[in-house]
């Protein structure tokens, strides 16, 4: 029997008991011996939970028993998170986690010291909640020079932006309707402005090139300013406006920014909605993937994470090798980055053609029957260009980026 | 420097030799030594190919070349690669194949071998191509039960199907178009019949429950008797008719087979036209997952050969532990299984809809304008029981598993 360590009993931490337990018998079959919880740590007590009896309060409980030898980490943030997955690593233990912030900030670190001690630091469900992503990109397309990731990594905002394309609502009431149904949190700012899918992109393109990509040095452009109005255009160009999390390598230079984006029918991406993630990635040799899933909830995040746990029993005693070396990749400026903008301008087309076309040349105008704008999408352009001749216009409503 | 031989300079084999080439730098990092190919095994000559000099015609000099560790067998069928891989595994060299009917008939032998001497049988390759669906379903998925797969799982017949639908041409012009195209074979019986998803599905469900699937127990129906009928039918529906390949788990019992099936366009498999594939699993606690990319082609199939190549070449002296044990799984009897049908009946609305009601009850009518056809869908009713019905009435003209 294989004995396992809980660091956390919250909504993932809870599934991963249950998955463990609901799957008791398929699990120790593929492992060849049972798989058993024997501590859970949380501060709060869970009486008349049926594991309640597991429940410690006390870390060192955990990191000090020699018998367990895997330790699931699902506290979430970096601390105390950090402190306790680096202890468990040097005491020899195994962790799977499903916390971004941890492996984003510090998986380079702790993937090192899983090496040296020839045991493993798994983390499947940091991105893409159920879908596997890690694995694939670590030990799939290797064979391949990645040319681009481009997801849709945040189930909150991808419901938020599904709604408001599918019942014509307002950003305010729709994200007030994903709070009451507990699909966003009080506080929404995390997903919202784009920074959970920041951790996660830096994650995916960490892997993807082999060093360490900070998370800080990401452009993040949340929804916030998403209208109805931007969705009704987006629907007369037969387009969806997604939060992508991407990186895209352009002749050795990595571009990486989170920001909405018009997708059309043609993209691998479109039809993933509601709470849904998917992740679109791009080999120079395969060309064209999507991986398509659950992207966040308790069994599905929880499924990973016990996904992890099999992988960490199978192969106790070897350390399945990650490059994800220390060293940092610098990325490249976004304002060098070529893009096409769709852009609403106030006044209508008489006030502005002539100088939208002496700023972009000729432009593919968007009617959608708003009153007093003028819209259109431009050519592709450098992003420090736009910005400077979007400020120069001065009468820019919204302008969101565009993928086809 | 490790050392590689290629069995088979077909296309997934030149194209095996070509990606190991062109991304030889960014391997060389993921493996920390450089791969290269010392010999490629292939009957013919290939003057003034660059790699011409690494040709050679008699097998000996790979398996008793000490010097090379990795094999890549791209030869297809089961004679003579059966022998030729066995003898490098028994040699004590890692084999990655893109070979399915190799890996449907013999993986469970040749996965034992592997693991009796410490090196590795890798097939990602040899279902969906590019497409990375072997390691998700070992590795990642093994905390769930997993409930259903179900692939568009060959790219002839998808592209064939996708034609048909949005040209509105008949099942023959297609075909003939595709042959001169490149994309089907002269003799296109492999999968027109359905011959190749059947192995291929034989692979996934074998890995799904860890034992051995006959591919000959495998009900296979392929595309030849769909029409331009039956698709303006589908178009009606809103619905679009693929090929399966599938299994599903249904408490316990797996039921298996290959058919043509209407899915309409919330089944995550809706926009996967053309060549691409994309299989769709489901886990009792993961819920849905979908994978897309290129089913076929030289190098999105060598891509995912070269993928195991960087595997087993990270994995040296190491055996990556999969289950597909030699003991056989009894697929359940699909005749038991329940299923939505769509059905023609030659003859008007009048001269059916009575004897009609009183084999399936009510059913769902579907009119296309077709004159002297009764078309309609039934409630989910067993396989078995629709045969006999469907023989009693004596006038059907088509009928299309439905899945929605």
């Amino acid at each position: 029997m294989l004995n396992v360590g809980v660091l956390g009993y919250g909504t993932v931490g809870s599934g991963v008991v249950e998955v463990l337990h609901t799957n008791r018998e398929s699990i120790a079959k593929k492992v060849g011996q049972e798989i058993a919880v024997k501590y859970i740590l949380d501060l709060r007590d869970f009486p008349g939970d049926p594991f309640e009896e597991k429940v410690v309060h006390d870390f060192d409980v955990i990191v000090n028993d020699a018998d367990i030898q895997i330790v699931v980490e699902t506290m979430g943030g970096v601390k105390p998170a950090y402190d306790f997955v680096k202890a468990c690593l040097q005491a020899g233990k195994s962790v799977c986690t499903s916390n971004k912030e941890l492996v984003a900030k510090h998986g380079a670190e702790l993937l090192a010291i899983a090496k040296e001690k020839n045991i493993n630091f798994f983390f499947e469900a940091s991105v893409g909640g159920g879908i596997p992503i890690i694995r694939p990109i670590n030990e799939c397309v290797t064979g391949d020079v990645i040319e681009e990731i481009s997801g849709i990594l945040n189930g909150t905002t991808n419901y938020i932006l599904s709604k408001m394309a599918s019942e014509g609502s307002d950003f305010d009431s729709v994200l007030k309707d994903a709070q009451d149904k507990g699909y966003a949190e009080k506080n929404p700012e995390a997903d919202v402005e784009g920074y959970d899918a920041c951790r996660k992109i830096a994650i995916l393109t960490s892997l993807a090139y082999g060093k360490q990509v900070d998370f800080e040095d990401i452009y993040t452009e949340g929804i916030t300013k998403i209208t109805d109005v931007d969705i009704k255009y987006a629907k007369v160009l037969g387009a969806s406006i997604k939060i992508f999390g991407s990186s895209k390598n352009v002749d050795g230079k990595v571009y990486a920014k989170v920001a909405p984006v018009m997708i059309d029918s043609k993209h691998p991406l479109y039809m993933v909605n509601d709470v849904f993630n998917g992740i679109f990635v791009k080999g120079n040799m395969v060309g064209d993937l999507m991986f398509y899933g659950s992207g966040a909830g308790k069994l599905p995040t929880a499924s990973a994470v016990v996904g992890d746990v099999v992988a960490a029993a199978k192969n106790l005693g070897n350390n399945v090798p990650v490059i994800w070396e220390q060293e940092k990749l610098t990325l490249a400026d976004i304002k060098e980055s070529a893009q096409r903008f769709f852009v609403r301008l106030s006044g209508d087309k008489a006030a502005n053609a002539a100088k939208v076309e002496a700023a972009f040349g000729k432009v593919q105008e968007v009617e959608a029957g708003v009153a007093g704008e003028y819209a259109f999408i431009t050519d592709a352009v450098k992003e420090g260009d736009f910005e400077t001749k979007a400020q120069e216009l001065g009468n820019v409503v919204s302008r969101i980026r565009v993928d086809f």
